[in-house]
């Protein structure tokens, strides 16, 4: 017998190897779909802040399925049994949870497919792959939706410790070099048990929980929304709308086949729908974005041209932060310093200067608890089981304010 | 005074932290034809076989600046003087020697700008770069191109241990995740000794150089020349030949504005000394190369389609590899058995079925010989220095043969 | 020149190598005074919990010079200038700050020399060894006594961000295993500034900061606090006051000849002066302490006996945590139910049924503050300048009761 | 259900998390036999040269249960079938194969327990263990021994790539920080397939299993046979000889009871298949023989007090290195030399001036190979299967001279 015919073997610098066994998990895999999301960045613009941060959705997926098996091994060996159509259903479901992400997403989300958020786009590509795969993934979706009887299993999928979270954390610390958001995910998985067919972490895991949770936050303030990569971010969104505006009003401006049918219309809920426009948003890739804002350097409408020389030459907005809302004086005072030596109009002149507010709380005590389980068998959410009052702090929301300027 | 007006830190998750003076070198990572090169992956299509690999050469050149820091600082604690401008010129030196690469270079070189290597494109930029900085680059120039007197300075920016290989073996090795490829770059580094002004390693060193040199055979074999890494180089190869053909015969293919010139002219070495040459390839970039395979997956011309669904889709060519040549016959015998499948021409089958030589040798002894300092004043070379015959089997070159079919 | 006679390097699995200059440092490593350290473990009984945790004190002490000269090298290169003098002193009292350390001092500090803590033994360590090294300790006990000008030395050496703290929570973190503890030490100490000749963090180090502080509250509660292991310490600290107890009553026991006269007398302040004092106390290591209790295992005191076989066979208390104080009435329950099984007095149960308190705040207000520095030049404490309340929360102290009865 | 009452989980700082399930396994580790392992360093006095090296025998046994774990993983994934009983016995067997050590073996094997080997003494052990335990280690000790049908099952024990191997060059090499060794364990594990009941390695794996050669290479010079460890290693050696030759002529010299009865007699094998001799034996460890040397620094023997003062002080002796044999002439003279300030006579001055040959091949060909298994079914032996001469120069004896000298 010979291994390579029972598994595929994969480098993976975070956790040495990613095994993945042959049958539908490595068919997914090899889908166009599927291949697509190894031409999308997992952080989008990050790298601009943080050089070593390129890693894709396709690796981040693949790491997913990683920590799945781990934890079904932990659950088999407790006791709790997960049949073979549960586990390849559970993986599955983790291994397409992103797959309906566009490239650069944040800025797409709020700029071209605005209404439609990626969890919809990802049950859409989860139902078409069912019908190509004969109904392989009934148990998948099933668990995505959370319909499946044993909600656990749906839990490791999506939930504030789901198998989603415990990788990406782990995987932006290690390509970003931010070591403040390294997290124990292999013994915080080791200490996952179950109570009423939920995930709960046992007592001796509560400092591994506290930790995640500082890390979580710690890695938002710190990368996800670095002052700086939200300027990159806003700055490419901006670049879409004004494309978009320039395509409804008339100009001819270049575009890549894949990203065309974005930029020349509204893609509203009834379109996702059809096949049609699976095909087109499975063709759309970080490459698209960035060729289209390459060329459009040379457009001859000056507030495009200028705000894409901007991000190829990373010349990005300036901004400033403040834990109080910018006052309207002190953003008009900036935006007509800006006027003046730019010599927009003021509707224009909203593409280079405004305010946007970002709010973090690293537990979010409106969703799926955290809950510990005690020796005596008694259950505790993680704000009351934490020794101090860390943790409740951690339930606030954080509030911070940024007022984004042109470079120039 | 404030550290953020003297340095800049960024974060590293190879070294930790990579902190860079402000000043020449500073301006110089801002400008737009080094802000580039983090738009082109140091390895290429690799990230297709070791799913991390995405890291790029901007990072890789800031590596080598953080390596060349820790050289100036060994050597200057040994009491060697190098004054600041030689600091500041070897530093630059090895922040621009791969500025010469375009995207996918190993590819390129072959198909788009044949003759010219991209150590002579570095050269180019250089000169360029020097008249923009009104000359500060002299000394950086002197350095690269082996012209200054002190000539350590020259080995440190390239020879068998520049700052150059050392970085590239431990990053590669790192985000690829192969961990037969982990260098102690930093023990190397503290074991460089001057004799007769060229960098010689200390004998305690010596287990350290046989380490590195193995750890270079094995990164050759395990990703440079990995057989499937190779597929899909050669794979490019040929669909940019394929372009280029298409182009001269007067097809009417898509183009980024970018790559364009590079597509309907042979580049040859009088064109690419002019400015205009200079900062059309300052553009092209993995985008430019990426986004027309992916339009040209729906050109009419059924070869070029078909290559870039191959590669798009990861159904990369077949390859077998052997340590002798394989036959004619064998070749024919491929090439006739899938050309019944494909249908194509006998000249146009070449771009299906082929053979190709690899050779590697982890130590060159025609070059500068890596030489060990003992402790009565005397030298020997690496081969026999080290108590075994490995590094003398090291020296010569294997040369391994690999037959590609496609995939279909 | 060779740089072996400049310095010399050794392998250190935390930072990758230290380097120690030649002269008065390394003549005062090489002291047997300092090399008595190689064999007095830093956590002490820790490995009864954490297999990985046997490095020493000597090997901490290393790792805190290696941190200072980076410490050094930050501040020079800000422009901060510090003579070489002062390096030298900088660097002797950390090596030194330790010195006075005895072997499992916690439970020795508690049982054997009782009044005497061991920064004060440390003083008298680097007088002594001032007088045999002709003076050149001067600099280096001004810094550590806080009486030299620049006030920022004694702060590396002694403060809530010193040196000791820096090295001890990363490297107590990387050899129990426990990842929760890991911090990022060259951040920070690349994130010092000066203010007013005090250590101050620059305000994008904030997070680091917090990092260390959260980092350093759970290395507490999960390493040094850890129930197992203050059930191993107690109970060494008991087998020793009993030694004691039966020494002071004419019983005849076995000792090594280092730990002698800590047995047969009380050790109080004006004793601790006198050089033969600093000779014997110089002496004792872990070995001694742990042969004795070997030993002990057959001593015709079955108390001293039971304790000892309790320790060397791993039978360690049994523990009780608690947020509030366990009641007389609890203890005495647990009392009872012992002795009944023991036969011992009441006086000598509480050799085995006990309460402790233990308190730790990761951040303590009291002491000198951290303090950030905002690039208008304005201060503001750690508490203040984080964005939430964690900080402020990690300044409460919290509290914990332990009730250890016998593991039989 | 709880976790806590299936396994039990302890913190490795080399694996993360090792898992020992409840029952046998873990009622042998706490075993007084074997927890005596943790007061045995795994590489006796090489902490004088890396001092990070002062993990034990304890740790790496149970690092060897986890490798087999993930051994038995893998064998089982490709559908290999082990029993539970073979489980259980092949996991006892790795955790029992250096039972047998004493402290400080190396030193100890040649001058105490002279003509047995610790495997000889390990089996002994099992043998008492397995009475004690009612039969239970029956499939462990038919393993160990060799005498179990399935022949893999002894390899993964003891062979040239058994999880011994595996386990120890990685752990030597984290905790000594020498890098060089780092090798792969994790995926020459995932290479291995079974011909004919015998592991043999994919080819997939090759350079795997080259770089484990080439690393096992680099430790044996870099840190078994480091020249220092050695002279530190033959200086306890002839302390331990010295003391038994007083013993053995009346001198009345300390010692700890564990230790008296292996220095008052000559220990031969009918002797140590006593039980007294086993219990004897199981309670030496670093402790007896470090605080021995303690306090004979303190001696009336000139000899023994001397060299117990070189140890102690770390004043080891010197060592000149040879790749050829010194001469007796070159010897003589260092004796005389030293002979002269020291004062002993011709025969007591072989305790400090000797010549030591030491000999190492990184693969040897005497014992069972290493084979490579091809995907057309065929196996060849490593030094045929790597692509060049590398691994044959590594089946080739390295013999080198030593010769040692006093500090003084």
């Amino acid at each position: 017998m010979n291994n390579n015919q029972v598994s595929k073997i994969l480098n993976d610098p975070v956790y040495g190897f990613i095994t993945l066994r042959r049958g539908i998990l490595l068919d997914i895999v090899e889908h166009p779909y599927f291949q697509r999301l190894s031409r999308i960045k997992q952080l989008g613009l990050t790298y601009l802040v943080y050089p070593g941060a390129h890693h894709t959705r396709f690796h981040h997926a693949l790491g997913c399925v990683h920590l799945m098996n781990q934890a079904i091994l932990t659950l088999n060996e407790m006791g709790y049994s997960i049949n073979d159509e549960e586990q390849e259903g559970v993986k599955l479901a983790i291994l397409l949870h992103d797959i309906g992400h566009g490239p650069f997403s944040h800025a797409l989300e709020h700029s071209i497919v605005s209404e439609i958020q990626h969890e919809e786009l990802s049950h859409i590509f989860m139902q078409q792959l069912n019908k190509d795969f004969g109904g392989k993934l009934d148990t998948a979706i099933a668990i995505f939706k959370d319909k499946y009887p044993k909600r656990f299993l749906h839990q490791l999928v999506s939930s504030q410790l789901d198998m989603d979270r415990l990788d990406y954390l782990k995987r932006d610390s290690f390509f970003t070099g931010v070591s403040e958001g390294v997290v124990s995910n292999q013994r915080i998985i080791k200490m996952f048990d179950l109570v009423n067919d939920e995930i709960v972490v046992k007592e001796k895991g509560v400092y591994s929980i506290e930790k995640f949770l500082i890390a979580r936050r710690l890695m938002y303030w710190q990368v996800y929304l670095h002052k700086t990569v939200l300027s990159a971010e806003f700055l490419l969104m901006n670049i879409l709308k004004r494309a978009k505006h320039l395509c409804f009003n008339g100009h001819d401006i270049f575009t890549t086949e894949a990203l065309s049918p974005f930029l020349i219309q509204n893609v509203d809920r009834p379109k996702i729908k059809s096949l049609s426009f699976l095909n087109s948003f499975s063709r759309i890739d970080d490459y698209d974005v960035f060729t289209c804002i390459k060329e459009w350097v040379n457009d001859k409408d000056p507030i495009l041209s200028l705000l894409c020389k901007s991000i190829i030459n990373r010349k990005l907005p300036k901004v400033k932060v403040s834990m109080s809302e910018f006052s309207e004086d002190e953003i008009n005072e900036n935006l007509s310093f800006h006027q003046k030596k730019l010599g927009f109009s003021n509707e224009e002149m909203k593409y280079f200067v405004f305010q946007k507010t970002m709010e973090n709380n690293a537990y979010d005590t409106r969703k799926d608890k955290i809950k510990i389980l005690y020796k005596d068998g008694g259950l505790k959410d993680i704000t009351e089981a934490s020794d101090n009052l860390n943790v409740q702090a951690l339930s606030k929301p954080v509030r911070k304010y940024f007022l984004f300027a042109p470079y120039f």
